[in-house]
């Protein structure tokens, strides 16, 4: 029995009858392959990716595992469709507070088509990826047992400024992110730390600085770690994971500086949270997280 | 008595009746300010700079010493007209081989004139600024005493391929610059070593990772060495300037990913001539070029 993901904060939705992503009870994630090259696409990409041996295991980590393609019987009613198998990133999570970034000033490949690239260069425009090099997509962060997620609609989040960027990633890890001054109460747990978030983005960073293999286009990094678990003595385990191949091309022996650049830029915004005591950090800077 | 320097390898030049920078024998380049508001922003910029506390000195090397403004006689005949005094790069060089690096994927800020985005949109589209994060502008090479220099016209240089720049790039480190298959008898030299060019770029780029004063749109990395020297017993003294400050607007606590990620590009294909021994490199890799 496949059904709605319950923590799914960006891209289509398969709720209300629409086309969008299934989950099983074994921890897989079906993933409608989009009708025109950008389903292939996204294919060709897992499956190079996936037998890729040149690709290091502490790399490899960051992506969603893939299982291949299946036929499905498809969420908008449309009867069996082709569908990606992969990995279900909150499978084994209570309340995971969850953050969709997507990654680089320019969400085009030099090669798409031209009314493809304007739409593209417009929405880049209008929101924070050219100025910042990534902008928000969608988020959800969880607040209490009694208030649940706090969970913003898309065209807030989209439509963010440069300021309220920062201030939203500070809200993501916070016991408050629904007020105005969020406490950045588990800032050092979640970024901090020898195995945070900041600390997976460096290696990954690292890879990127040399890799010339893919260009990943219009990619996101999502971000993943459970917040209630403090209380119950479970690990916050935060992780990244990057999602969204559709518009992956060939790097042709050049790096992705476009995804590198929007990379550096995430890494400063978020160590300026650690490093910045005011309104914000409570438990120690750089502390290990776990 | 001002004169047309003899090394510049892109801009504008005063050859001709035109208007354009011109040196004297101390040291100084005397560079018209352009008319509209991209000369003050230029000088602008070199007022920030220069008085800015804040860039340390490892870093402010990169940049040309800044004299003030004055009014000076122009190359164009027009009289009298506003030059901004700054260090003559090549005062103190025979036979320099210059190279023009425009760098960024994007050559304009969010800011800019609608016109002028359109503009340089379709400049970096057409050249190697989109697909590789950086475009040559110009270079010189001396080849020697009987050739000269192997200097290319500024349209072949601004129409090359992807694959046409590491070749310059290799030309811009050979003895036979002019021929198809350059030797890089200078790549460990020049680019590698302490004190080499990829040395240098790297320093460049842990500045680059943290500083949000400025972000640098249609700047450019020059790079100097001179060849010959090592015949009378001086060294090659290798060295990167940043230089065109017409287009550097504040970064308001954003790093700039734009030149960043050009950066890292670079550094990438520089890194790439020096470890790959295949038709090139002649005398030991990365070894301390003096």
């Amino acid at each position: 029995m496949l059904k709605v993901p319950d923590h799914q904060v960006a891209g289509h939705n398969a709720d209300g009858g629409k086309l969008g992503p299934l989950i099983d009870e074994s921890g897989r994630f079906y993933k409608p392959l989009q009708g025109d090259e950008r389903g292939s696409n996204e294919v060709a990409f897992y499956t190079s990716f996936s037998s890729n041996t040149k690709i290091p295991d502490h790399i490899t980590r960051f992506f969603p595992k893939f299982y291949g393609t299946q036929l499905v019987d498809a969420s908008d009613g449309t009867g069996m469709q082709p569908h990606m198998i992969l990995q279900d990133l909150t499978f084994d999570r209570v309340n995971p507070s969850v953050l969709d970034i997507k990654m680089g000033s320019r969400t085009w490949a030099p090669q798409s088509p031209e009314d493809y690239i304007n739409k593209c260069l417009k929405k880049d425009r209008e929101s924070t990826s050219v100025s910042i090099g990534f902008r928000l997509s969608g988020l959800q962060v969880f607040e209490s047992k009694e208030s649940g997620f706090w969970k913003p609609g898309k065209s807030e989040v989209r439509s963010l400024s440069t300021d309220n960027v920062s201030l939203f990633l500070k809200k993501y890890v916070s016991s408050n992110p629904s007020h105005s001054e969020p406490d950045c109460a588990f800032a050092s747990k979640v970024y901090g730390g020898s195995t945070g978030i900041l600390s997976q983005l460096l290696e990954l960073k690292a890879w990127f600085e040399d890799q010339t293999i893919y260009h990943f286009y219009s990619c996101s990094i999502l971000m993943i770690f459970e917040k209630g678990t403090a209380i119950n003595g479970k690990s916050t385990r935060p992780e990244i994971k990057l999602v969204d191949f559709a518009h992956v091309f060939e790097g042709n022996g050049i790096i992705d500086h476009n995804f590198l650049g929007g990379l550096c830029s995430l890494i400063k915004v978020i160590s300026e949270i650690l490093i910045t005591p005011k309104d914000c950090v409570t438990d120690g800077l750089l502390e290990d997280g776990q």
